[in-house]
């Protein structure tokens, strides 16, 4: 099955103050503007440091998120955690919110752990938040988790909760890997995102959903335009430009890259925070990307104003 | 400098109901029963399922066993999580009931954090526990966590936080890291913990403090008379005892194994259940690790009327 459209979600990168703490308002506002650039909201991923976050933390930027206006129907807020009262809770929030779905990752202290113990992680999380409404996306993201979601469990998952578990984010970086998860499951609609615009275009030509990618932070036009034009003359043009500007911001520590970007182009020094372990760029960091970005006209339009 | 006497600690396993609740009461008859034995209480460490619980069960639980009479003094719990919030939040409630110390996991999300990066995490939660008692024992156990604390980030630590950052608990299995641990920083009171009794005697020979092991929760008197005894005459046969009885163990997966034989001794079935992602041993491995302690006259005196 393959999609008209393909979709984009930006694991929307969270804005500190200097004391580390969320800030809710400019949050609020960095939604608007990656809604505006056609891209959903997949708060609390990798990229937006969420597990350098309280559950609490991440419940009150969610519930200022809906106060704000954002639609649920444009969320994918990531609930896993290590703690399986900690995953349920937020889940249980995020579905009562309404969002589209949640993105979740499995617990990811323990390294080495079965496909049964996996199973019985996630179907807990299901059962006990006990909701139809529940739409899981499985978060397979093993360079930084370590705990890899294998073809195996996914088959598993779908059989048993074939209604609350509907897609995947495959951040492995394995193409062959994400031909496999759209061989065996995306014929029954089961969605397949790409964890990277890099693979955008190669995953909506083998049928998958479309991708959720940090730089869909910095650069969401572009990408969500392909997403819609996947189909014709200029894509594979759209797609080189695309991961050419991605390529800008990997030679650079991604997370803290993104959030220099913010700063520059909102003008909102504060941006450029994030919580330990990770470090902000360092001034010659700064100015390298910057001008790295300067020579590539890149923007980001309409942020400033945002 | 050498310790008279070697220090064992049991990084105690948490009880759970059949419906995955932690249960109070079972808690603190089992530390009662490891203080009996003279090993303090490391609870909340990796063995305990610890990332498995979330912040609040772990604060019932330390407050059920100061409630229950267990002397502040004998508890080191773990407070360290992936987030600043949380490890904060734990850290200081530990402090303010007056523990011996604290252990402390590094954030373990993201992967290939700098020094930098750790340091500033543990620099904010000291800073915002904000209290004199603190007293933080760091974990270096990259195997699991796969985040490890370097010789330089601790003589940093060391020199910032004198008076809070007092020890280390090493389980990298690696002792040419634990004794360039002792080397560089025992002769000023720094305590080095090993993470296995495995190598208690090396460990107390070089100048360490102790043990924080496993199998200090099924074999807690044994090791903690070689920690007593270990200038005497006997110790190397004792160790040799004590690395025979760890190594029956390891022969399983060694949390449900630990469950599995404090079950059997105590006669409380519900012992042998996990939180996933762990899995409780299988009727096979419950019946061959059963078979093999009856072979070794294994036993855990005093469980079955704790």
């Amino acid at each position: 099955m393959s999609h008209a459209t393909g979709r984009v979600w930006s694991p929307v990168i969270t804005p500190f103050t200097a004391e580390l703490a969320p800030d809710r308002e400019r949050f609020v506002a960095q939604c608007r503007w990656l809604l505006d650039n056609d891209v959903g909201l997949a708060v609390f991923g990798t990229n937006s440091e969420a597990n350098s976050l309280s559950v609490e933390e991440k419940s009150q930027l969610l519930d200022a998120l809906i106060e704000g206006g954002i639609p649920a129907a444009r969320l994918m807020p990531g609930t896993g955690a290590s703690a399986l009262p900690d995953a349920v809770a937020l889940t249980r929030h995020a579905v009562a919110q309404g969002v589209e779905g949640v993105l979740m990752l499995p617990p990811f202290y323990y390294k080495g752990v079965s496909d049964e113990g996996l199973f019985r992680y996630f179907s807990e999380v299901i059962e006990r938040v006990g909701d139809a409404r529940l739409r899981i996306y499985l978060y397979h993201i093993p360079p930084v988790s370590q705990v890899p979601l294998s073809l195996a469990l996914i088959e598993r998952l779908l059989k048993a909760y074939p209604k609350n578990v509907v897609g995947v984010k495959d951040s492995s970086g394995d193409w062959s890997n994400t031909q496999a998860m759209i061989d065996n499951f995306a014929a029954d609609g089961f969605q397949v995102y790409a964890g990277s615009e890099h693979f955008l275009l190669q995953t909506l030509r083998a049928g998958g959903a479309g991708c959720i990618s940090a730089t869909a932070n910095v650069n969401p036009g572009p990408i969500s335009a392909l997403a819609k034009a996947w189909q014709g003359a200029d894509a594979d043009a759209q797609q080189a430009a695309l991961t050419n500007t991605r390529k800008l911001f990997e030679r650079f520590p991604m997370i803290p890259a993104l959030k220099a970007a913010a700063a520059r182009y909102s003008g909102i020094e504060e941006w450029a925070q994030v919580r330990p372990p990770l470090v902000e760029l360092n001034e010659q960091q700064r100015q390298d990307l910057f001008a790295i970005l300067d020579e590539a006209s890149f923007d980001m339009p309409g942020l400033k104003d945002g």
